[in-house]
């Protein structure tokens, strides 16, 4: 049982963490942290918190467990207005997308990466944002990543780990570094390519009747580049090196395709076509 | 009423018109070619035709619709098949995902584009194929984009929208060349793109743990890199020019993106994703 839960940023990711952790009991109480009230008193509305308090310091006095669910750019800055305000038993995580950066933003404000902070990473989500998208089921079966450092405190990993099983996700542990590697490969590289092509599209002369006619595939294919753009900016700039990486290895890989079009081989085109076809069944399998 | 249609081809498009036109009565007969026997039996088992013959020349013999449910690559081939079979009031109409690549397979078979030959375009399928993939409603709602020539007979277009019609879409007319730069843009590259991102990630060295932490944006983001590698094989090459555009205006804006994280452009990164967002959630208001 946690007695008192701090949730910073009460959107998608932190309002559906406290609808999940409501449904099974799992806190005494429950409270709601934000720059802005209307957020908050929509989540007291709704049920999803107990109660809020905007003044940070005050909210968080004598919890047992501070979640950050703030846009990952916005990570320090909420950090320094916490500093001199902890308790001793006071565990931290937090759930932004990327994990150097959330430790960089530590250390920056505390010196060194606190024993009691454990950053972390729910693989859930929609393009969707805010409280009114959030739901108990949005963690059932899906990954959190944790990503400890060796001066982690043990206790404070388990705690971390208790109030996602109970939110119904499997717990992975990593490195941050492998994780940021991983993420920049399976969503922030996706999500540079939707835009950009939504982009792409948008500017074209005959852009009206190219979305008229964009099917059911585009729809789909196009969907993550609904996401907020405040955080996919700071998450493209929190894990720049490793998105700059992946631009430039499927660069490569997208010039390779183009130059085996341009020669017309269809051998090299069907050996391309066939193989990611194979690699993507694999993932309906696993 | 059509008196006898003969698809030939019938998968996942062709095996879908039999199935919306049968629901409808729209025709007295339904006939089958396929070069292989196994697709046509399980849809004459499945209901879909009513017989079937692999003798192409016999089986459009007193047809009064020609429907061509192949890869856009067999079209010629295909053609050459009909060319000396066909009687004076049979209409000729296909399904390909490039209209100037169809148009011409037809000019080259036949000296010209017959009159009676109405190049058509179903917006509509799935990333499956094959006859039990295919479904009565997948062309509801959906368009169908007819591109007649100046010599093709009005006659003969009017049976084919009245066909398309009575499978439930809506029927758009344009020139093949528009055609395929739009498609081109909405359909073809997103298509590139998604099977060079999954082969991306399949060759990089973490590709087992790539793939284990794949959430359900990339789900949707890779979806169509499971259809057809030989259809997609025949798509690229017959537009060939227009997907080669697309691929470099592409990239040049990739490039653009890649440029402004290189250089921390906070402002240009968030208008780039805001752009892309605010037309994105355009679409779903379309």
């Amino acid at each position: 049982m946690i007695n008192k839960l701090v949730i910073i940023g009460v959107g998608l990711i932190g309002g559906s963490l406290a609808r999940a952790l409501k449904k099974v009991e799992a806190c005494k109480e429950i409270i709601g942290s934000n720059r802005t009230v209307a957020q908050l008193k929509k989540a007291v509305e709704l049920g999803v918190i107990d109660r809020y308090d905007t003044d940070i310091a005050k909210a968080v006095a004598g919890a047992d467990m501070i979640v950050l669910a703030v846009p990952v750019g916005s990570t320090e800055a909420i950090l320094r207005q916490l500093n001199g305000h902890l308790d001793a038993k006071t565990v931290i995580t937090d759930v932004g997308s990327t994990k150097q950066s959330v430790i960089e933003a530590a250390r920056a404000v505390f010196g060194k990466v606190p024993g009691n902070f454990v950053p972390g990473h729910p693989i859930a989500g929609t393009e969707q944002s805010g409280i009114e998208a959030s739901s108990a089921q949005m963690f059932q079966k899906r990954r959190v990543v944790l990503t400890p450092l060796p001066e982690t405190d043990a206790r404070a990993l388990n705690k971390v780990r208790r109030m996602w099983e109970q939110a119904g996700a499997d717990i992975v542990e990593m490195d941050a570094r492998t994780h940021d590697e991983i993420l920049a490969a399976t969503s922030h590289l996706p999500h540079v390519l939707a835009y950009t092509l939504v982009d792409t599209l948008a500017r074209m002369e005959q852009h009206a009747d190219i979305f008229r006619f964009a099917a059911g595939g585009f729809r789909d294919f196009t969907r993550i580049a609904a996401s907020d753009p405040v955080m996919w900016r700071d998450i493209c700039l929190a894990n720049r090196e490793a998105i700059l990486k992946m631009i430039e290895k499927f660069g490569a890989d997208l010039n390779h395709f183009g130059a085996a079009l341009r020669d017309k081989d269809s051998a090299a085109l069907l050996a391309l076509l066939s193989s990611a076809k194979a690699a993507r069944d694999g993932l309906n399998n696993s």
